[in-house]
């Protein structure tokens, strides 16, 4: 009972060794992570299409549940880029940016994300994420990138621009390219200059300047607030709200409001889909992230009990006011390099949130939407990886094909398209690969036990005998393909009298294949030839001795390739009587 | 190019070779089919919808069709029970029985059906059949036998009944249970009694009444004749048309027209998925019977082209007024069995049933449609089969659940989804049961070079070192669950330096599974543990070399699992030692 308590409230293993060491290193932690967020919430609500405020509440309750449910000691749970792509395109589909049905919308597919990932984690079905596959992932998170960038192009020209698809992003823009503000268009390039630059050259300048590597760290993470600070004091001091720059305005100040989604059936069954989306690729996400900085200092997490950790940051994102949210990488890893320690670090990022939302955002009035922009489209950005076209195809085809369809469909036809049909793809590949298993014929190696590949190398055989490897477990996407080859090379040689599988990389056989099997059989027997197998599995031969197919087989299971050789090869027989 | 003409026209391989034995054991063959196959062709109209004479029609042109592109020798192809269920479904989406519409309907549904069985065979896609399970068909099969039987009681009871799913037929059914016509229930009921009584004794009957064997086969296949012969007699001389016995009524005389498919661009997009299930359900169902006559003679079919003889029969069909067809069991059977030599004995047939169209349907006008019916539940019945429910409980779960979840959804839901279903969950449990992967740790067998699983051998471990032996290929969906056994394996055990993964049972490394081998790398160099590899198949080995992976590798690559033991287990050193 107890055990199993602690297994599901991780808390329980940690909090009660916590020190005071702990508690100063977990203190500096959230405090660097604490800074970084607060522009990166603002600008990932942006990008969800919700008010600002929506970005730090979405920062605050998430990572206190996940402190306490999740089994990571470094990762930092929040709105993250690509998930809150995913967020405006599901929400866009049934609310309109700006109502209070969108932000209702929002806290729904939160809600329900919660519930599915919960579901997998109580079910044990975190397997189910295993179907994205990596050239999926990757040529889904590229173009998730491009696709945000170019979302945010709006905010830097200063125009409205529509559209969940490049192409429709593209047009829209074009179509108003005739109302671009340039006081807005100056103020975006010059954020999204001073965020790449200090990105590249901020830290070596001040180590340069003498500065000590953990403050010149600190500040180098600190860039984005500095962007902020300068372009709204610039806002504020040049009155540039009166000349048509959009800025972020009145958010309200307090602690998260706690909020009811929506519950309508309609609702619900327009964004339960997204939400199972939105629910694996955080998983993905989160747990590639989490492994990676456990494995750093050689600790574990468990899948299972990641799902539940992530389902309850994102139940408690709906019920005060957030949005779906999922791990991040880049926070994550700032989390880690700073010293966080525990699962605490998380806790005291969350008050220091929860003291800006309190005390901070008024200040934050004349920030210019376009400064948030920029820091959105340097960090997407760095996500765009168009290598992986380049490694994939040196690789595999068929690793290409599954990345290349998924960005370009992704591009195209929008997320959800684009990652269902990158991971039908996938199955679909994979099932055509092993639907045509390697088959070799074999022969003899002169005077040995072995048997190899007769196209390969030297090697005895006999005419009556056709023996074959099957290098695949039998199944029903190739147990017709055996049943054709067989036949084909059965009908070729009017001398065949036996015919022998060789099963020792057969690791399966389902009911398919045991019917192709018994068919196999039968058709031979009409033949007037024997079917044998050799080298069958415990397991496998633990299976077909559930079935009648050793009863009705037209032959025999011979232990060991060579003893089926000895027995059924009449070219053998001389050289076994001379051994007599 | 004579060759390739060849190959796709096999009608120019026998036909040279065709001689006077063979033309009298054709026509004695198609003596036999065609007299089977006109109630039959008039039953499966009714079960389609359609009017009788379609039956007839979509029996002539495809036969002739297959004739000439087809390979099997034996095959008969026509209206087959699941195939007009099939059609009657699809086609009851966009038309009412009875309409014109309808009978357009079907005739765009054999086109578009035939259109995609010649795509599939002119670019090979044969092997996307393999993905129907042998579990999945058997389910849908019997599914199909139920709901034909159930669909067929209406003109058994004289009653209405509209429905495609088993609870819409049942309660369509007890709605109308006060309408029934007692007279109609006696011919039906007396008509099924005699066939399924014919059906297993009337061979022994008469060969007890002394007929020769080929008599006595002849005389039973044409039982259902004498069902309608006997019912359309007792109708005509009763006058029972008169007291609320349906009948056929009055079919045009007269060859096959010419008709048009209906190619309006909303009538093939609803139409598309049914004619591309249909394909697929009428090649499996035909390839598989076609397989089963080639083998009993040591011929052999090709699946491709078999694809290509079964679409140019739905062609045929689609623009002589037919409905979608393809190679049936039961008529194949009996051509075989009295002594088809060719497919010129389909041309035979063919030709008989155009005899009859021409002649004979002003015959049927009083045939009572309870008499059709009655032929169908019977040859139906025969169809279903629940023991595959007890074989595959027996064999293994995963196969149950696909028959199961196939037989429940088809019966409830509808042929197209419970077809869907099963597909989907053949492939997810597939998948599931490869993305765990049997992976053995092994020590070795003392004194050997062979190395077991620790857990099921007494065999020699090294503390500081882990061999692992993965039974399966690695790819995307098990990929990660090799990334979490080998970081919790390697957590449990603080002296743990070195992890060996020997490769001989993996016959490929897809690209995400190299990823998750680069991770594995990149943690377990992180921890200070070294990992290697061990008996690399040469393709598998190919694939490593056109990426990075094995120059980053923390560790090396070793021939042999003993090789990988003698250079990484201490433990081994003193006995390597002592042989010195």
């Amino acid at each position: 009972m107890i055990r199993s308590l602690r297994r599901h409230v991780p808390l329980l293993d940690w909090a009660p060794a916590y020190d005071r060491t702990a508690f100063s290193n977990d203190m500096i932690a959230a405090l660097v992570v604490t800074i970084m967020l607060i522009p990166q919430s603002l600008a990932y609500a942006l990008l969800a299409g919700l008010p600002p405020e929506a970005g730090i509440y979405a920062s605050i309750a998430p990572i206190v549940l996940y402190a306490i449910f999740g089994t990571s000691r470094a990762l930092a749970v929040g709105p993250v880029a690509v998930v809150s792509l995913l967020t405006a395109s599901a929400v866009g589909q049934v609310a309109d940016q700006g109502t209070a049905g969108y932000a209702v919308a929002a806290l729904t597919l939160a809600v329900l994300s919660g519930g599915f990932l919960l579901l997998m984690g109580v079910l044990r079905l975190g397997f189910l994420a295993n179907f994205l596959s990596h050239p999926v992932i990757a040529g889904f998170i590229t173009a998730s990138g491009i696709l945000i960038a170019a979302s945010q192009l709006k905010h830097i020209l200063g125009i409205p621009a529509e559209g969940h698809t490049l192409p429709e992003l593209v047009l829209s823009l074009g179509a108003h390219l005739d109302r671009i503000n340039w006081i807005t268009v100056a103020l975006g390039l010059a954020a999204t200059g001073f965020l790449f630059w200090a990105r590249a050259h901020l830290k070596p300048l001040l180590r340069a300047m003498g500065a000590p590597a953990p403050l010149a760290d600190i500040l180098t993470k600190a860039g984005p607030v500095a962007a902020v600070v300068a372009t709204t004091l610039a806002v504020w001091g040049l009155g540039l709200d009166q000349r048509g720059v959009a800025i972020v305005g009145t958010v309200p100040q307090g602690l998260p409001p706690l909020t009811l989604p929506g519950l309508s059936p309609d609702l619900l069954r327009a964004l339960v889909l997204p939400a199972i989306l939105i629910s694996v690729i955080g998983f993905v996400e989160s747990v590639s992230v989490a492994q990676t900085l456990a494995a750093k200092k050689r600790q574990r997490i468990d899948p299972d009990q990641e799902l539940i950790g992530l389902g309850a940051a994102n139940l408690g994102a709906g019920f005060t006011g957030g949005f779906p949210v999922t791990g991040g990488f880049s926070r994550s890893v700032v989390n880690f390099d700073a010293g966080a320690e525990t699962p605490a670090a998380g806790i005291f990022t969350a008050l220091g949130l929860a003291i800006a939302a309190v005390a901070l955002t008024p200040l934050v009035h004349y920030l210019p939407k376009a400064t948030l922009a920029a820091t959105i489209i340097v960090a997407v950005l760095s996500l765009v990886d168009l290598s992986i076209l380049k490694k994939t195809w040196g690789y595999a085809r068929a690793d290409f094909a599954a990345v290349a369809v998924t960005i370009v469909l992704t591009l195209g036809l929008g997320v959800e398209i684009g990652v269902a049909a990158g991971v039908a793809l996938s199955v679909l590949l994979h099932l055509y690969r092993t639907s045509r298993p390697h088959v070799a014929e074999l022969g003899r190696v002169p005077g040995t036990e072995h048997f190899r590949n007769i196209h390969r190398h030297s090697v005895e055989t006999d005419p009556t005998l056709v023996s074959l490897r099957v290098d695949e477990s039998l199944y029903f996407a190739n147990a017709r393909f055996l049943e054709d080859l067989i036949q084909k090379r059965v009908t070729e040689g009017c001398d065949i009298r036996n015919v022998v599988l060789m099963f020792s990389a057969v690791n399966e056989v389902d009911y398919s294949a045991l019917e192709s099997l018994e068919a196999i059989n039968l058709r031979l027997r009409d033949m007037g030839v024997g079917l044998h197998l050799s080298e069958v599995k415990g397991p496998v031969m633990d299976r077909l001795h559930r079935s009648d197919f050793l009863t009705a087989l037209n032959g025999q299971v011979f232990l060991s390739q060579y003893e089926a050789w000895t027995r059924l090869a009449p070219s053998s027989a001389p050289a076994a009587a001379s051994a007599i």
